[in-house]
């Protein structure tokens, strides 16, 4: 089993192979492509064990975590299978009535699809995630650059998806797996004119740097890219004065999740200056205390979010952090502390770092609550914790946090929830290139198609 | 009353205007909304003779085409305000049975709105065409850019929509016009960061420039244009043989509509060589000579038009064109003649010529007809004209079209329906920039909200 990088010549062929099938794959039924789903499905369950070993192996994310992660995408699968039963999901959102009898509209597919995963869900936002079973459900061909930091388990889940292919008597290029470590194979795959829409999950900096490859097309073609965010949560006085204690812990732990190695890790808490009392501090500092410092995915991203630190540690305090742990590779919390205006003023404190550090912001005032709203990007998620008495309050920010956010939550820290069918899973700018759309659950499927008007 | 340029001041003040008022205008009822449609439609409606008379001085359309065209707006506007007791316009298409209670999801609308509108349809597509009205719909504030073909008429009907907003006591900023001959008004409000999408009708090299400045933006956003597009007719054997004259005389009635400025104008006639009988040639001659040479919109475009005919005529045959005009600013019909071969070689041929000429294309082999399908862009419409002998044949072609279409036509000529509230009118590249969406009827409205949750 070779994993060596693709050559441009066989990226050019995935493509040319993938459009050859477009047309034979767009074509079976629904009953087929279902059972397309349930084989993969089947196929998953019974590599079971040498899929969570060898994701264990590259990720170090556990095979408790794993196995979890592996029964969600399970069950996503299962899900869409059971779509085109529930749903004639290619009818055009058109009243009946509109229709003049001459004409017929439906939804059809785009084309090749190519989908980059994300390297903190090897399983579940990987080869066999939303993007790619959404894009078989929209009639799509889908071709998945394989992520550097575990190409075995992609290869692996993508001999599951070959097998499925092979049983269920499905076209086989409608799916192909390219490996790259070199950045050269995803970004060629981005920019071939045989690609009619990409789905990318993953850090800013790269989902950026596609994004800019895709705009240089000559032929625009949909580029979804869920990138990191810094999910904002606003705690209001009254808030703080009756649950503080609690607040602070659930904070940390949702900092923590993972490792912080989560797209809707809470990057700061905004908090009132009086708010922020020697309670409230101590509260903090034993919700640190008591999580267990986690291992980081890999060597890699575990060095990058030092560096990431250490720069955060010259310009401004650290406020507390878990204790010194000499193992490698394990994420220490980080809380960092700062003024209100320092936030104002330093945009560049304001990107994500990857991993289990926030910044704890003190606020002046209610104004600059609100002026720090304003100044905020787009995120996936925006948090507010207030009661009763924070109305007032509470009623001037959330609009503003509205027009910031795909997700909102009261008295709530993200994700909240487990993702499911229903799942909403974007933002605005820079959470999301395209915040019209979702890149988990099950509507990640309209991304893919398009209406088409047949006359007569 | 002024119709000098706006100025980058004035551009940003509209901007800021327009973000000012956004949570406001937003917030409005549907009812309320509603009634803001409605009164645009009776402020519309009490200056029709005015609106018509200035509209006719500036484009040259005619008082019975205006008419029908300021009718079919007025009509739109009236739908538009039926949708909101008609729908949940911004409930999320998802199962009230997926959501886990504690989540509540809804469509919100993105931001102000940019709306650049044709030249073509000075009241359709134009300053309360769907463009603006769906954004009203959806809840955002709209900036207009006035025509510089017609900003007279623009300027009228922005001042029945503030008439409107007066008397439905909408936020005043929820709509504001800019003029602009120079190109830098429009440049400068696509560029512009405070706008949160952007429509525009026109033509590909318009469109192409401004959609090159959108992908210029930092924080991207929709950028939905929709342009000239070929519209490519294909003709099948035993179409012609049993109905020629027929598909003669309506083809050139196509090209000639409304002196062939329309966006679906038919550019291409693709016909099998064997097919292109003395018969044949005779009728499409007669339907030549039978239509009236028609005024173009302004001396702009008639000089445009001309200067167009006159690079094709040194490259290709003219086969035929209506009589000689000596008055100013008709368009004369003009076919063009070539092989296949030359049509398939010269790719610069398929720029569109906005006016009424076209190419007949004379065909090698049914696989010179798949060839050709094969190499086409894509297009607003296309249309295929066969019997049920043309079965087999067709049945190759029409997966191709389909994929370079958003309409396709069987035995009918585009438009081939008046455009209505169901409508679907979109494209693959070049003829929208998104293809997804409609900038024509009332599924226009989507193209402004994106979904947002709500948790506990």
């Amino acid at each position: 089993m070779s994993l060596s990088d693709a050559t441009i010549e066989e990226v050019d062929q995935a493509v040319a192979c993938a459009d050859a099938c477009f047309q034979h794959f767009r074509k079976s039924s629904g009953d087929h492509r279902a059972n397309f789903l349930r084989q993969i499905k089947e196929e998953l369950k019974g590599e079971k064990e040498t899929i969570l070993g060898i994701a264990d192996h590259e990720t170090a994310l556990g095979k408790k975590r794993l196995s979890m992660e592996f029964e969600r995408t399970l069950g996503e699968i299962e899900n869409f299978s059971k779509l085109f039963k529930e749903h004639d999901l290619f009818q055009a959102n058109l009243d009946p009535t509109d229709s003049r009898g001459k004409e017929h509209i439906q939804m059809i597919p785009l084309g090749p699809v190519a989908v980059i995963g994300a390297c903190n869900f090897p399983l579940a936002i990987s080869v066999v995630g939303t993007d790619t079973i959404s894009a078989f459900v929209a009639g799509c061909p889908v071709i998945v650059k394989s992520h550097p930091g575990h190409p075995q388990t992609c290869q692996v889940l993508a001999d599951a998806v070959y097998r499925a292919i092979a049983h269920s008597d499905m076209p086989p290029h409608c799916f192909q797996l390219l490996h790259g470590q070199k950045k050269e194979v995803t970004q060629h795959l981005v920019r071939h004119s045989g690609i009619s829409a990409i789905a990318f999950t993953g850090s800013l900096t790269g989902g950026s740097a596609l994004h800019a490859i895709n705009q240089e097309r000559k032929e625009p073609v949909p580029f979804y890219a869920e990138m990191g965010s810094l999910n904002p949560v606003f705690a209001l006085p009254h808030a703080v004065e009756s649950g503080g204690r609690e607040l602070a812990k659930d904070y940390v732990q949702a900092v923590n999740l993972f490792a912080g190695q989560m797209c809707t890790k809470p990057g700061a808490l905004f908090i009132l200056q009086s708010s922020i009392t020697e309670d409230f501090l101590k509260a903090l500092h034993e919700a640190i205390q008591g999580q267990a410092t986690l291992r980081m995915l890999n060597a890699e991203i575990h060095g990058t979010y030092e560096a990431s630190c250490l720069r955060l540690e010259k310009q401004i305090e650290l406020f507390c952090s878990s204790s010194k742990e000499t193992k490698k590779e394990k994420g220490r919390i980080k809380i960092f502390k700062m003024e209100g205006n320092t936030f104002l003023q330093n945009k560049s404190l304001r990107a994500e770092a990857f991993g289990p550090c926030s910044m704890l912001v003190s606020v002046k005032d209610e104004n600059q609550f609100l002026e720090i709203a304003e100044s905020l990007d787009g995120s996936l998620t925006a948090s507010l914790h207030g009661t009763r008495k924070d109305h007032r309050l509470a009623e001037r920010i959330f609009p503003i946090l509205e027009s910031k956010t795909g997700r909102l939550l009261y008295n709530g820290f993200p994700p909240g929830v487990v993702p499911g069918i229903a799942t909403h899973h974007g933002g605005p700018w820079p959470g999301t290139t395209d915040s019209r759309f979702t890149s988990i659950g099950k509507q990640g499927y309209q991304r893919f198609l398009r209406p088409l008007i047949r006359q007569n």
